[in-house]
């Protein structure tokens, strides 16, 4: 039997949910595995749906574990393993999954969140949860340019070198801006994004909040799938792993 | 002449805002201090108008500094000190004051915030910003508990040991119980605080809203003037300091 954790973290101080070979900084993914070889008393191996970035947060990270053998209840998981987690991991949630279920490949959609403080001052606050732009942007600018992205397309302009998918063409289903007192908040659903996809997304659509980059020529920057044709790739702390779907 | 500046800060990383003596970490005036060295090239005298304690945010402190020589227009200082603070530290802007001007003695009122984030399980990305309360606070009782603080009160009971103030008499002007999701926002405004005062009336309003302490006994535990009446001291990391007025 396996178990499907809901994971929050605050990616500040980790180098991305896994491990890269001889990295030092511990990673997200190697917190849990410690901890739960701590509960378990064996090594287990724990397969994320969403290999997050450096720096890049997390409410709805999920992950999956073979819990053969373990007398733990799973709705005791999350505070057995809490218990030895640090306080910027945190498991949410532990529902009890098929043998078969694979948390990647099982997952139908997906949704991000992208913060930006739009405001004269940076805020100390929010620096590890938002990327700072001080010159106002026109969230209905953003929005337009936002429409364009909805659709299944050749993202090859929004993928940064080192993408290892076979293919670069994914579908997003919903994007939104909104805006809550001076932080815009940009949301993608999608079925899967690219490596770092989200984030030269969030870099066009700050062009087109400052007039850089019309909404009307978004179509033809996907349409060019040529990256140096969109925005920059716009900073890690902003984007958060909202959620992802079943 | 002077300058009045307002600063935001993170106060996760700091003893406070004020030295104490023989305490190695730093703290939001040493870094302010050793930024303005950088920019006068010489020695300057911060004044700060509230102590905050280690760990405790501000987005409206204020601090006066004599900029008698400095050849900065005052507009431009809070550019030229961010250059030098780290990110954790802000000035969010910079007013001229006449020589005889005292961020302390001249204040009129101070508003806090205190947040209480209720939910059945810790959110790491709040973990500095907010109290965590896991049983599920009554924000009725919890307002029904406030509306005793109003007034002028001597606060003896609301005052943990080590108050230098020569009278533990206050005036509360306003005080509200706000819910925004799963966070309580407290704010407190009055014209003066005693030591870890808003920290005891908000663990006392936790206690008003887990039921233990009932609202109509709030101005019993006010007149006893006994510490051991109030409630526990909550942590110092929902606590942020919102506006100073003169």
């Amino acid at each position: 039997m396996k178990a499907l954790l809901t994971i929050a973290y605050d990616g500040t101080n980790y180098h991305g949910w896994q491990r890269q070979k001889g990295d030092p900084v511990p990673t997200v993914e190697q917190m849990l595995n410690e901890a739960c070889f701590q509960i378990f008393r064996r090594e287990v191996e724990i397969i994320g749906a969403s290999r997050t970035d450096r720096g890049v947060h997390a409410m709805g990270q999920r992950a999956a574990l073979d819990i053969t053998g373990v007398s733990i209840p799973v709705d005791r998981l999350p505070a057995a393993i809490n218990s030895k987690l640090p306080e910027d991991i945190a498991v949410r949630a532990a529902i009890e999954a098929a043998d078969s279920f694979h948390p990647r490949f099982d997952c139908v959609k997906k949704t991000y969140e992208y913060r930006i403080l739009n405001d004269s001052f940076r805020n100390p606050l929010l620096r590890n949860y938002t990327e700072f732009v001080y010159r106002p942007l026109s969230v209905d600018a953003m929005r337009g340019a936002a429409k364009a992205f909805v659709g299944r397309h050749d993202f090859k302009a929004f993928c940064a070198a080192g993408n290892s998918s076979s293919t670069t063409i994914r579908n997003i289903f919903e994007m939104s801006v909104k805006k809550e007192g001076n932080i815009i908040v940009i949301s993608v659903t999608g079925d899967g994004f690219l490596y770092n996809m989200i984030r030269i997304i969030a870099g066009t659509l700050i062009d087109a909040g400052l007039g850089k980059t019309k909404p009307e020529d978004i179509a033809d920057i996907i349409a060019s799938r040529d990256r140096t044709r969109a925005g920059k790739t716009a900073g890690a702390s902003g984007l958060m792993l909202k959620e992802i779907f079943y």
